[in-house]
């Protein structure tokens, strides 16, 4: 990625670090090398290390360096195994459920384990870029409040009522501390939806190319043409296209300007 | 709910079934008796049975019957058990998301069921009323179109690009034939994204009482003010009060009105 950068710095101004989240150790060394020395201004994780939960306490030294280190984002990409079959009595997965639908909930999990964990209470100013717009929190916003407001309610002992006393919000704004990506297949409707959720400060422009129809163009496009019709002010425009993500990477400008 | 609605028929004027689907004989019969003695207009299914989806071909003549012979809705209610760990190596779920999150990723697994095994493709007058306002289909609307459209690509042998072949309409029109409930916990940006996908015709309302922070008057005041709070036309806000629903029970009108 680093030497991408280099060679063709117009059309790849700059890069993420991909981590190597099995070894801890491993992985602080990688992100201070593709920090301090290739030029990284960021790094992306997924919402799970060999199944394991992105709130497992082994993984904390990761987004603390993030967030008190070196003061850049994290962009989180899901996962979830094709293998897994959507039924308990079922021996494989179909219809590629797993995929579709199985990756954006596989955010909002993952989104609902750093909430409810203490991890951004302990982290207020790590910045999480979360992929397809916040998962499904934007459209379940209503319900993840006043569902979440309740923890507890729903468990046969106290432990998640003592989880919900351990914070100091109310959950619903932790998940707004989250910034989401603009990918939602070129739906202007469902962009809208993410947008009041997060806020147009809290959303940056991604393409999920290559994984279209098309192979590439088409969700760039789409992409483009979602946020281009929610007749934003050129302002906020900016902020999606551009200005967030600088101001996430700590940058004043990128490539020629 | 018969009785309930003989005695109180200002303030119940019209129930439908609950099936036991683990016997399916047995739900026939009782959707026989509850539609045709005791008044039923409809009647609700679980989103799985003992773990099983709904597109097992077991359950086929339960959708028949209320699609050929009576000709009457099915309600469609989430479940995801609290037993379910959310990481494979985890002995226990965590905060509740089972609930939170699962149940709506449930509704948008066995709609997705039912379009590919064919189900909606035999059945074309088959009406099912999602909750949750379509679970995660209209946020994901993009996504679902843009990826399904390539069903097969992201699988190992050919068997899922059949499925595709099988349908004789872009995977998205199916779901588009769901109707949704505004049950979206008082979002209007969420509500507005539901009937962005399904349009004015598709969704009635409902409250999803008592299943709020206050126990019951909550979710019904926020669902009123989520839909009144959209500018809609006094016809489409009619149409989502009443009108879709009556249309739906083939009634000419409700109670008193």
């Amino acid at each position: 990625m680093a030497q991408i950068c280099r060679e063709f710095p117009d059309q790849f101004p700059v890069f993420v670090a991909s981590l190597p989240k099995n070894n801890v150790p491993a992985a602080l060394e990688e992100m201070e090398r593709a920090i301090t020395q290739l030029g990284a201004r960021g790094a992306q994780v997924i919402t799970s290390v060999n199944g394991r939960p992105l709130d497992d306490p082994e993984f904390f030294p990761i987004f603390e360096a993030m967030s008190k280190r070196y003061d850049l984002p994290v962009w989180m990409h899901p996962f979830r195994p094709g293998t897994r079959a959507d039924y308990p009595g079922e021996e494989r997965w179909k219809y590629e459920v797993w995929q579709v639908l199985g990756w954006p909930f596989e955010t909002s999990v993952a989104m609902s384990r750093m909430v409810f964990s203490g991890l951004l209470e302990k982290l207020p100013k790590l910045r999480i870029i979360t992929h397809h717009c916040g998962g499904m929190l934007p459209y379940f916003s209503g319900r993840a409040e006043s569902l979440w407001a309740q923890l507890g309610s729903r468990s046969p002992d106290d432990s998640e009522i003592n989880v919900l006393k351990s914070l100091s919000k109310p959950p619903i704004e932790y998940f707004k501390m989250f910034y989401g990506d603009t990918v939602l297949g070129g739906s202007a409707s469902a962009l809208r939806c993410g947008l009041d959720f997060f806020g147009v400060d809290h959303v940056v422009f991604a393409s999920d190319c290559p994984s279209d129809p098309e192979h590439g163009p088409m969700f760039i496009r789409e992409g483009i043409r979602s946020i281009d019709s929610l007749g934003l002010s050129d302002d906020d425009r900016e902020k999606l296209y551009l200005g967030n993500a600088l101001k996430l990477m700590r940058m004043s400008r990128i490539g020629k300007g």
